[in-house]
């Protein structure tokens, strides 16, 4: 149901208002009533008769009444900071009138067994009545442009164009009050409670219609839903950019795990992984998250990566060079042309490279004179104007110039003023015209080169396909699995894996049951494994013998194998030929769903994780990028002296895995160990295919 | 020569004092004389009869004019401002009377070939008269406790234990302004400027000994003298911590390089790799640098490495814990007991597990007593104390427990108080009792773990063996190259380098020459490879023929190698058996001499970068801490499934490269690739050795 009227209400009931002093309804009946906020308040309590010279009702229904015919839609919004036990049976009795609650009120889920009994009961009345809740458990929302503090945090931050939405009412409050001293400006504060009914992604769905955001910010514990949220996120990014900081990064401790796969995945990096799906900037800490909502508040995204440097202290520039390494976006190489306009009005010791050195001795002219020049550079898309306050420096007029400039150019113009109180007025006077100052050249350049990226996904044309299953396939699967589980395995045999894997068009290395191997050509030296789902790290027991040159051999090692894996299943493969040893795997993450994991195979895998994440579903064109500027580009590059690797055959593979994984959400574990790929004709192969079911 | 006289002068002699406003001659003078310097000072300048109402001199030879018996020693330190021309004359002129200057003039080797030229000049005056000069073009000194500020930058920072040295002269007055606003406070305040004769590791060595420094904080642009910086440094931080934002990540462009070493060895790397090694702490960015610097003027650095988080707000707690990934510094597992004190008096909603969520609604009692609990405990070293402003927080009487108990304990007391006007005043008092304030959880974080590992280095036993030469063994080596040399060879044939290894200890594979295989036992199969200067990337040109199986197939391939490379050598090697794949290499860093480079090899060495560095020379001790904390530490810690590799046979082997670095700097290049070791009783074999002379 829309949001429009919890988040904009004509009409507000505070239940649980109160008179007392350091009552949370206090603070919220008083933030209320008395900031500004012009709809119709209702006040009650069956404490009072009057609170704040207003009537205060008994309850709810009491409101409604004396005006029966009107009831429905007579009050949008009730706010409820009661105790939790009396929290369920208000709203069900009201709601046929009221469909939009905040529930304050802790002691729901947050508190065990007892608490989210409750909550699995509200939820229940939400879904029965169409409701919208926001909450339990929360601090409110304040919508700054109607002058509406619904929270019990005090103050009124300035209208802007900032949504925050908060899994934390702490943090929430921290940041209104370091946002004050910043003068950043906020559309909503939403602290989204235990997110109950409205989580992330509902708010998401509300923020990108709402035309006071244009940038929304979140700070999260969790995820709900993941692969809603995939869905949705990634549709909205394409309009409005989300910033998320995404805390607990080593929140669940790793279950016993018994594919490679499951040890090469960590939670946060499949975090990142969606995020980067889905076109979400992540700030890796609280200090990026200010600086990237701050900056996109007032900057546009430009479509050029290419950045411009002005300072008038060359160890600062240094230190802002030094802050591209590991970054998309590179500092400008500039034109001779440039170069020579440039040393026309500077000093014979300025340095005209890029970052430019004004020298100490600047004033607001070369400042003035170099921002116009640079910006007539068609390929730079921001210049970051770095200034330390020497004895020379008019701080007050440099800053004025930067100002101007700003109003009359396209590009993204960033200052980084370094210093205290020589800074401070000056800092404060570029804020109040929407230029954006970092206190440090690293988070200029982070937070332009996560914007960037954001503009680039933007406007990308790949889009993620939809969901396609091929159901004939589907049931093929289905049966051989079903044949597994009627034999109690809970694994296939490598012979039923390759048919599994054939149908998704990946080749696997051929093989031979040992009860039928006499006379045929199997192609020696071979291999001789144990096909156990109770044997599921073979190479570590001992379960592998390479290598076996003839028949005679490979007699006695199958006799071997028998008396130290007594009623196993074996098979014998022809050794494979050396190629690049790769690993793909699917990763069932908990909230995201299935994730693939690929990457560098052999015995150190697990320790160099040198792996990357695919979320499906997946085009061709995001996979060919990530296997471009993955981990392992280098193969589809050319190593030294080496053919490259074909791209297109492994993008093939990946598409298969990602249609295996979507197809068959049944199977519990899935890595490919090695698949060997090779760069000249031959087809890939997967030399090992481990289904657990 | 000491720099005593020149940091702490009894008079002073300002060249190119001048009355005119805005002239560098004038800020200086006024600050000299204007910010409560107690000792002498003489003004020059040949263009005033008087400044300032008092007397000026045309130059520093009139002071001693009426006073020859007692010029020597009259004027502890000259202070030039003057155009640099003249600057070489006039310290030439009074180099019998004045032994300390300080050279604010630019125009030296910054400027280009003509400025070098006159730097090379003073630098011999300086070095002929036994002079002291500081510069030229730097911005001068300050040293607080004296009242003194020899520079052009105005103001007087407050007194204090940070010793701050600056390469960039702008950088410095951005910190200073900065420092104000803060509350850092400093024990002097240095701009080295163009490092002509006091460089870093001079200043290292005035300030061990300066008795109001308790923390050395650097910016470096480069390192002038890296042996004997690491030298010095090495000892200085057994006495007191250094901190050293060096700039310059991506500097020096890579030149064309033979040897795999270079492409594996980054130069920002090894400076990371030297600051280790001398125990010098590295901020990676300028705000780190701020708090570290902060940080550690107020703390001691404590034994115990485990850190216990207290919390008024959960989210913020998560977001703290998120900071230790990666850190050497763990959060406390607190023991039940402690828990159970805890529980005793927090409300039952409250998290006792750390982070120790105090809840929202928790008073300066909470705080105080949950302090009292955790400092009890032995393990923790420091306490990270969180607050978010919430309607019930009284944030000045939290903070007003949390000084009184920093007096009362042992353990670092560190706050992150978030927020903006609700905290500020709150974190001043913190500041003025010096307790240090950071405004994000990370800088926390990083900060008590750098300042955890320094204080690591300083307790640890191992010591740096001096550098001893075995001249005998120098002596034959340098035999063998002569050799090569005469022959006009620029590397060592197989044979010679495996001679040379043997010497250090290091055991290479058999070889035989093609012109003497017939009738030896080989042990097929055999690989033949080309063993020229000239082909050293052999694997890239086909220089090596693998798996040769018999004679005939020998002979066979040596036919068609010596068709492909005429004229070369070749060698004949049993083929290795399999192992780990390591490669060792020394780098010659410009800077720092010989650098030892060891990690995984194979084809894909030179991307993964999975390696570590070494700088000799070295004791077994830290070689051995190298391997088992390194990016290779899990080979001697046991893949699974794997048995260990042998890390004593390897720390044998980086030593004898040590050896070899430090004894033969005559070699440009080398490297050992592969070195196969192996986890069973066979010893590890340098399968291809290559050095370049």
């Amino acid at each position: 149901m829309s949001l429009d009227k919890l988040f904009n209400p004509k009409s507000i009931a505070i239940v649980g208002a109160s008179s007392e002093e350091g009552k949370i309804g206090n603070v919220i009946a008083k933030n209320i009533l008395e900031l500004g906020y012009e709809g119709e308040v209702y006040l009650v309590n069956p404490k009072y008769g009057e609170i704040f010279g207003k009537k205060c009702y008994k309850n709810l229904a009491e409101i409604f009444e004396d005006k029966p015919a009107s009831s429905a839609g007579m009050i949008d919004l009730a706010i409820l900071a009661i105790p939790a036990k009396f929290v369920n049976q208000e709203i069900l009795n009201n709601s046929k009138n009221i469909k939009n609650y905040v529930v304050i009120s802790a002691g729901f889920s947050e508190i065990g067994e007892e608490g989210k009994k409750q909550e699995e009961e509200l939820k229940k009345i939400t879904k029965e009545n169409e409701l919208n809740i926001l909450g339990p458990n929360c601090l409110g929302f304040i919508i700054p442009s109607l002058k509406l503090n619904a929270s019990f945090a005090g103050g009124m931050p300035e209208a802007g164009n900032i949504a925050f939405v908060s899994q934390s009412g702490a943090l929430a409050v921290a940041i209104m009050d370091a946002a004050k001293k910043e003068g950043t400006k906020f559309s909503s504060i939403v602290s989204v409670g235990n997110k109950m009914q409205i989580a992330e992604t509902e708010m998401l769905e509300f923020l990108v219609q709402d035309e006071n955001t244009k940038v929304i910010g979140m700070y999260l514990e969790g995820i709900k839903e993941g692969e809603k949220f995939i869905e949705i996120a990634g549709k909205i990014t394409k309009i409005k950019p989300i910033v998320i900081l995404k805390a607990g990064k080593n929140e669940k401790t790793q279950k016993a795990i018994s594919s490679h796969t499951g040890a090469l995945a960590g939670d946060d990096e499949i975090v990142s992984a969606v995020f980067e799906k889905s076109g979400i900037i992540r700030a890796n800490n609280l200090e990026e998250f200010f600086a990237l909502l701050n900056f996109i508040s007032f900057s546009t995204a430009v479509p050029n990566q290419k950045v411009a440097v002005i300072t008038n202290a060359g160890g600062a520039g240094v230190l802002v060079s030094d802050a591209f390494s590991g970054k998309k976006i590179q500092l400008a190489d500039l034109e001779n042309e440039t170069k020579n306009k440039l040393r026309e009005f500077l000093p014979a010791e300025s340095s005209v490279e890029n970052p430019i050195d004004l020298l100490g001795d600047a004033r607001a002219d070369r400042y003035k004179k170099a921002l116009e020049i640079i910006s007539s550079v068609p390929e730079i898309g921001s210049v970051i104007c770095l200034l330390t306050p020497q004895e020379q420096t008019p701080v007050a007029e440099i800053a004025k110039e930067i100002i101007k400039f700003k109003d009359k150019t396209d590009k993204n113009i960033v200052t980084v003023f370094l210093g205290g109180e020589k800074v401070e007025k000056a800092i404060a006077k570029l804020k109040q015209n929407e230029v954006c100052n970092f206190s440090f050249p690293d988070l200029a350049v982070t937070a332009i080169d996560s914007y960037s990226q954001w503009n680039e996904f933007r406007v990308s044309k790949t889009k993620t396909p939809s969901q396609l299953i091929n159901e004939k396939r589907r049931t093929k699967v289905l049966e051989i699995i079903a044949k597994a589980k009627s034999e109690n395995r809970q694994a296939l045999y490598f012979g039923e894996s390759a048919e599994v894997m054939a149908m998704y068009g990946i080749n696997t290395v051929e093989s031979f049951e040992i009860e039928n191997y006499h006379g045929r050509n199997l192609g020696y030296p071979v291999v001789l494994k144990v096909d156990s789902d109770k044997v599921l790290h073979k190479t570590d027991k001992n379960g592998v013998m390479l290598n076996i040159e003839n028949e005679m051999k490979l007699s006695r090692a199958i006799s071997e194998m028998k008396t130290n894996f007594p009623e196993s299943h074996f098979i014998i493969q022809p050794m494979a030929k050396k190629g690049a040893e790769l690993i793909i795997g699917i990763k069932k993450d908990e909230i995201f769903g299935p994730v693939i994991v690929y990457g560098l195979g052999g015995i150190y895998a697990e320790f160099l994780k040198t792996v990357d994440y695919l979320v499906p579903p997946l085009s061709l064109g995001q996979v060919e990028k990530s296997l471009l500027s993955g981990k392992i580009k280098f193969l589809f590059q050319g190593v030294r002296g080496q053919k490259k690797y074909n791209a297109e055959e492994m993008t093939k593979i990946l598409i298969g895995i990602s249609s295996f994984s979507l197809e068959i959400p049944e199977i519990r574990e899935f890595d490919i160990n090695p698949l060997i790929v090779y760069n000249n004709s031959q087809e890939a192969v997967a030399v090992d295919v481990k289904i657990i079911i």
